[in-house]
């Protein structure tokens, strides 16, 4: 058993909209109060918070506070580069002043990461891209990315930074859409502090194998943090983990055992119609059955079959120990 | 010239919120300032109107009075069976009373289509569906959807009613999710003022040709409305008429054609990012000098490439006309 | 346990040849051969036909005495509508002369299952379609696909016909394409003897819910035929069942159930790199599990959660039962 | 005006064949005689060549002496290391003799393009990678495909290698499957002389931008060659040029230019069911034409447009060249 420690984004306990529910799923939520509820779930160890904090005039001392109250730590400080004032781009923002705005934001995120002794920062340029054929000039929104983070990162060498990357949403195309291009930006930045959040709903999205990509990004010594959840495919659903795709489930975890990942394992969730505690326990507990499962297959075996790339052979070792049957398929 | 009538969802003139910018892309706009901007666009004759209507206040003798002042006519009424309250379904919810105020909204809705002298009354139900696998007995969702709206349309046989299908979003799945599939529920249904609006760009998202699909609905005798717009085919992104598949809105509008539709064109845009006026301007542009170059097409040729099924000489015949060259490719 | 027969379609045991292996995945095998090996597998019971038969001079006498000998019956009868003379279309072809040989093969098929005393014939019509834009006449393609089935299905009352639809492949767009298409179209044809297939792998890439389309389809009584496999949802991969979707191919196993079915499960499957065998005794056991899994799952508790839509709730019912674990997810 | 050179991929003249279509979609076309027919599209001025060549006793002097002939080069040798004896994969197949055979392979077409004098050894790997999930060891793959590559590219520095990659087919998972994904790849080989293929239609079935693509590649110095077509962006369907993504298409053109590609542009399609002359020239001619907009084209209010990351102005414009009309969309 791999004995992960469990965190989450903090917004899966905070108040979800779309551009249909405009009066939102509910009501608002503080960061405060998100903290208390991520306590509920029971294996909360550490929280992604935002920057700024939701609710009115909620400090940095209030958030220690609670952090400490709930035994809580804050794993990373994630600013707000994708609300209404950054909705054409963040680092990639054609107005010079947003841009600056962003890496000032950055800036202070370093400070609070600081303050809530937060192990990394992180940007999830959102808003960063383009929507229409035709809309931007491609290389400038590359030296855009690459320089804004860059400058962030180099103010302070003692702050690890991450950045996580998706193919779409909010943008119709966002900039950092996958794994390889985000480690070719990370190149062209030139600095030491600058990894990835490998997010395994965004991986799956994005038409990469999860459990290939987060092997890739560690071997480059980029991995900074790994995040889970569940989609269709089409779409960055963020469900509980292994609703759609168990197996691939179960083969990132294994991922996870090869690359022998110590850090925690971040839920990101959006539970629009869910209760937000429970689809919390039901993917960490998904998660802690899963690499169960791990600990009962017969790892040599499967190996053996990968090493002549037997399908057929690997599929029935998963599948046995999955259901805990007895496949037979005695034909060779 | 086809001469069309233009319209527009009044939406597309309103405030824009997604699950990121939750503090939304810009300040909130009332039905009646959305009229307004709507006036301003130049080609507007009609609009499809939310109701309950946004802003303090508003009535429905406000909503006639700016109507009226700006030239425009209401040609739908849109209930709001998406907003928070519905988030768990709307015809479909689980809870009966919530199907119960879903009916209910639905007869006033039939009651102000009828003051504003609207042509139907829509259903866009958003939230009727599910997110994962295993939640909910499919054929209780048929039956729900197919007597919900049954019983809203047998309340007023002089109504006409129309159902907007999309594959998803809200929703991970939508109930009413592609042109066959609603047909197909409203033979169910077993009354006949119920039909189906024909969105380009959810046609498109749900696989579909949307060329085919709008002759197919109106040869069944179902076609309500005829709404625009474009996107990448993965997600119902609401951009201007044309933008990415050119060639297909061009055969889109050789579909409207065909079927000889006399109904206005309605655009469905989302422009978070735009200028409203102008992307209403732009689309509606583009869809007449798209019909304009119909005038200019071959359309003898074309009707004997495609009796041969020939790829080749119809995409010739349509690049050269689209962009107004000479194509030899003489070799046959 | 629900005691299913089995059965495959005999391509599953034949050469696979693809656009660059054109030297294909292994050698020729004959009609006769494909009986036999299929009889190796040991479970399959009966089988769906190509025809003409693979292999020099292979009579039907030949063709009952090998299934006579393997004590496999023939299941149904593909007439071979796809090969190079139908690449422009069978049911659709622009040349009336290949929709009249069309038929013809259709007839000379239905002569063929009643001496094999196969159940039905199927039409997979994969060149029926287009694969540009503007090609085609789409009103006319509707035309020549109904009415062409339509006359087979005419010509003998006492035969069952069954449609196999598909998205694309080997055409871009396939104009059987959805369930609700087909069901569309076979009402327009007006005849009783016309059904579908039921594909699980093609409902999956169609972007339907398999689950759900089998129940649609059986409740209008137009189930013929169940065929299974698995894809990655973009492509028709036709890999062992559940490879990719366990948790959906235990919700269409449970859909089944619901609709009682009673006639065998065939396997669909292109095992282009694996052996045929082994790869359809995987499938086979595979189902037999889920098939176990449902009869040890709490269905009265699955279904009261499905009562409330209750997402989490029937995820930890259905992952408990499949992965043999306790979830507690206490919180509500 | 640009004036591209234009070449083709030799296989658009050969016989197309796929598992549907066993016996083909037109008769065997020996290597000459595709030279000879690409010779009569009359545009083409060179070739991408697949070696083993295609007919009974081809040899390299034949070749050489029908190339003369026809005044067409020799730009690429192909190797074929994707048929039956590859079908498990080529540098990454799990047999060491095969990924031996899979260089020395490599080594011959290496010869072969000295003799015909080809610029460059091209790669396409289809066989590489996987079908179902935990199939292989991930690491393991990219190793081979690291390291099988390198090695060939090391036996001669004085000839220029380049990968084509693309997500799928026939693999459910290629390997090599983005632009950036090589590029790290390549890399890791640490030698110079290998490159990338950038195929337009590869690029967009894989979720990229081709036009940021084709300078993300060229800005890194590893673009080898440019080859063309277009799809429905699910699949590879190697259509013409333009003929679903029209603007797109004029998009990478003008992408073409901000790179000044001196290069031939390469036409990569498999016109199973249309003449094959046909499809080339219209292709080529789209290109021309498209290029030819280019040129009346108002560069500098694009790039003004561009800077200021303004998607309806820059639509406004391309619509208005491509269209050859004037668009008002007065408000701004």
């Amino acid at each position: 058993m791999a004995n992960y420690e469990f965190g989450a984004g903090i917004w899966m306990f905070q108040q979800f909209v779309d551009r249909y529910a405009t009066d939102a799923y509910g009501p608002p939520v503080s960061t405060l109060e998100a903290i208390e509820k991520a306590a509920r779930v029971g294996y909360i160890k550490c929280l992604d918070i935002n920057y700024p904090f939701a609710g009115e005039g909620v400090t940095v001392e209030q958030v220690k506070e609670t952090l400490q109250k709930t035994g809580i730590r804050a794993q990373a400080i994630t600013p707000h580069i994708y609300m209404r004032e950054y909705q054409k781009g963040s680092f990639t923002n054609p107005d010079p002043a947003v841009r600056r705005r962003t890496i000032e934001l950055g800036k202070t995120a370093i400070d609070i990461a600081h303050q809530l002794d937060a192990k990394y920062v992180k940007f999830w340029p959102g808003q960063d891209g383009f929507d229409y054929p035709f809309q931007v000039d491609y290389a400038k929104l590359w030296d855009y990315s690459v320089s804004g983070v860059r400058e962030v990162a180099q103010t302070d060498s003692t702050m690890q930074f991450a950045i996580e990357y998706k193919e779409k949403e909010p943008r119709n195309r966002m900039f950092f859409s996958s794994a390889a291009r985000t480690l070719l930006a990370i190149e062209d930045m030139g600095v030491n502090n600058v990894g990835i959040v490998l997010d395994s709903g965004h991986s799956s999205f994005a038409k990469e194998t999860p459990a290939e990509v987060v092997q890739l990004v560690a071997r480059r010594g980029k991995l900074v943090s790994v995040e889970v959840n569940d989609n269709w495919r089409e779409w960055d659903d963020d469900m509980t983990f292994g609703s759609v795709h168990l197996t691939e489930a179960l083969e990132f975890m294994q991922a996870l055992r090869k690359i022998n990942w110590q850090g925690p394992i971040l839920l990101d969730q959006f539970p629009f119609r869910e209760d937000s505690i429970k689809a919390a326990q039901l993917s960490i507990e998904t998660i802690k059955a899963l690499d169960g499962i791990l600990d009962r297959m017969d790892l040599a075996a499967l190996e053996a079959a990968q090493d002549r790339q037997d399908a057929l052979e690997a599929q029935k070792i998963v599948l046995q120990t999955l259901l805990g049957v007895k496949l037979l398929a005695h034909q060779d």
